[in-house]
This record gives structure tokens, sequence and C-alpha cells, in this order.
């Protein structure tokens, strides 16, 4: 987590999300003092979910962790339907009621939650949001507090995806805006992503969408890739960083 | 081509559909003659598509064909983006062009144009229409002789689903109906669907809504996975027809 922070750093990144699991791993004082030593600010915060039995419990401490590292927002993972369950409907309004609980609870602790619709590839095993629509008709019920994460990876098909964009801007409700790349051929639903540029995504045109919606924080990189995981992790981050200055212009690194 | 038809009348089945490829392998008379000795007619005809420049002289011979075949109606395949280009939405409007054009010819030829809108994963390479909004507000623009095809695996996670099937059930182009199942995990984009009953996909449910929205044509099986073609087919048949027995009734098999 240093080694990345500081590779950030250097190339003069200011903002990072960043994942509980790893907080975990080096404890939270010495991942506090290495955001703050790298003039590091959170954008995202990893995550609460999947909606098990236990997750209530966690769900406070996550919450209250997220608060103590200044994260903008809390990601919200649904998780599929239950083991041998088929009926994605139950399963989304009993995904909408855990998510009404935990709004109370942010709104107390003082953070926003984030709705990031998954692929629909993903529904089943790992989400039952699978649309900008389905998130903004949930935030729309729900009230203050709650936002979406706009994911090109998971959304740049959808037909609605302007007029969403568009939507969740006018509610105030954009709260982050995730990029990498959809490849041809894919050969993973997880861990394929592609770098922006190697992919089919319309990348400057969601770009352009979500400044005219109003969306103003940065752009985040999002690969969940095996490939490119193997790779040295300095070059991934000169090589999105490249790809991202041709992509959204010069003044988008941040 | 023959054996499989026989498998299927020895076990009762009396509707198929069938692929342009296949014909071809065997020429028109075999496959007519096999047809009518195992007394199958032709339900969907595979297909016109990918929309690349060629495909127009063959989808005039294709559309005769389906004609001589009986069949009910003929699946447009779009394709997907051009190569190096990355705008969908052009795409789309190109694509929607193409097929009013090949309505014109189909309504000349008396067979029917099916829009079978395929999975958001399968978006950008093989075609554009990826959900069954998008391939109702089409129908609708376009008029009579074209309707969809409802695939469980490619829709069974859209939020619209219900109000769509009814929808197209309301304007009478509901075309067909076809039957897998989502597994979990997939392992391929293309080649890994369940059979009926081994994945997530509420299929009585999806069946009731078809069967709400008027729909009262067969139950097709249609299986693309490198698993379920490497056994033997009579035991796959076997194996489809008593799980759609179990999951949709005795009276479906037909």
């Amino acid at each position: 987590m240093a080694t990345f922070l500081s590779l950030c750093m250097e190339r003069g990144l200011t903002s990072v999300s960043i994942w509980s699991s790893e907080i975990d791993k080096v404890g939270e004082a010495v991942a506090l003092t290495s955001l703050r030593d790298n003039g590091m600010t959170v954008s995202g915060y990893n995550r609460i979910g999947p909606f098990v039995p236990k997750y209530i419990a966690r769900a406070e401490f996550e919450l209250e962790r997220a608060a103590r590292f200044g994260a903008d927002h809390v990601f919200l993972f649904t998780g599929g339907i239950t083991e041998g369950d088929r009926d994605l409907n139950s399963a989304r309004r009993r995904a909408e009621e855990h998510i009404a609980r935990l709004l109370e609870m942010a709104n107390k602790v003082g953070v926003k939650l984030a709705i990031e619709p998954l692929h629909p590839m993903l529904a089943g095993d790992r989400t039952v949001i699978t649309s900008l629509s389905q998130a903004n008709d949930l935030c729309e019920t729900l009230g203050p507090g709650i936002g979406v994460v706009v994911d090109v990876y998971h959304l740049w098909w959808d037909e609605r995806l302007e007029a969403e964009i568009m939507r969740a801007g006018r509610a105030g409700r954009l709260l982050g805006f995730h990029v990498n790349d959809w490849l041809i051929p894919t050969k993973h639903l997880l861990t394929d992503r592609g770098m922006m540029g190697d992919g089919i995504i319309d990348l400057p045109g969601i770009e352009r969408m979500m400044r005219r919606a109003g969306f103003d924080g940065p752009v985040e990189v999002e690969i969940f890739s095996s490939d490119w995981w193997a790779h040295d992790p300095a070059e991934v981050i000169d090589i999105a960083i490249d790809r991202c200055r041709k992509l959204f212009g010069q003044d988008m690194v941040r």
C-alpha cells in the first residue's frame, strides 16, 4: 500500500480509492500515515457487503473507518441472489431494504453511500443492481446521503446511459467515475478488463457526458485484470496516466 | 442434421429452428426432405447478418430460402461495431437502417423478421441490440412484419423484462422463446450456457410472463455450450426434454 501510494504521489496524483482489506493488512495507523505522508485524499472506500447475514455488524465498523479515512463515499456491494434461490425480484427488494437501513447508519456517521451498478454478466453471483436506472430509482426513493458511481465497464452498452447520467447529475448524486476498457475478445468475466484505449468503449464520449452532467471529480482508473496485475505497478501507473491524458486531456490528471 | 431430426421426431418433437450453414452442408433438397420425413416444422431460421457490406446480396437469398423452408421467422444478427470504431450510438442507428431495408425485402418475400436482443456482454463484437426495450422501440418504429424473440440467457437480469414482454405481447410481436440457464460461475462469454435447471434463472417465472403476454408458441432449447456439445446428442435431448417437463409442465413438450 505504501509503495503504491508513493508511486502515485511521485506522479502528482492526489486522490485514491482504498480497500478495507488492504488497510487490515498493514493496520489503520500505518495506512493513515501512508496516505497523509503522500498527500492523498480518499475518494471511494471499498466496501460494505455482500449483504449476507453477518455484514451488519461489520457495516457500522466500515462506515466509521471510512469516516476516519475521510473517504468521500463508501461502496455498497449487494452480492448476488442467495444460494438455491432464483427470485431476482425478491433479491432486489431485500437489497433495497438493506440499503435503506445502511443509509440511516451512514447519515449518522456522516459518510455518503455509493451504489455502483455492475455489468449484467455479474448479476446473480455478485450484484442485483445492474443498471444506472435502477440505481437512480433507488436513490430517488431513499433521499439524501446516497449517490451513484459510474464505471464505464459496467454501463457503456446501455442505451439509457446518457439520459441516466444526466438524471443523476441533475440530482447531484454523481459521486465517482471509473475508467478502464472492454476488450475484444473478453476472456474472463471478472479479471479481463482492458487499459483505457485498448478496447471499444467510447471513453471521451462518456467522460463528456459526465462533465455535462456536472461531475467535477477525478477520473479513477480501475482495471481488474490478471494481465495488468502481472506487470510492474510503476509501469502500469505510467501507462494509465498517459492514456488518460490522451483520452481526456492534460488537466484531468490529479 | 438428419440424425438430429430423427432423434427429435422419436421423442415426439414437431418443431425446430434451423441454421442456413447446416443446410449448406447437406444441400437444400436433402434438408427439406429430412424435415418433411420427420414431420418437422421450422420455427426460427438462422440468420441474416452480421451487417457487413456484402450481406445484402446474401440477405435476399436467405429470406427466400427461409420461405422455401416455411420458417416462421428469420433471425437478424446485427454484429457489433466496426473495427476501430467506438461509436455505439451510430452503430445502433446504422443497424436500424439496415433492418428497415431488410423489412421491406422480407415483407415482399412474406417472411417475418425476428430481433433477438443479446446479452450486454456481447455488445461491441456481436450485437448492438442489448435489451428488449430497444428491440420493442425499433419494432414500433418499423411497423408490421417484424417481432422479437426472448432468450432467457440474454434478458433474465433486466429489471424491465416483465414490462417489456407484456409490451411485446400487446403488440402481437412475441415470435419465440428460447431457454437455457445462467451458470455460476460462467467460464466463457459465448459457450458456457447451462442446461435448464442447472443455473440461477427463474425459468418458470419467465415462462409464465410469456404465457400471460399471450405467447402460445413452443419453448425452444438453445444451449451454446462446449460442455454439452461434447455429450451424446440423444442424451442431451432426453435431459433437455425432462428438464422442460419439470420446469414448464408436461404439455409444453412438442
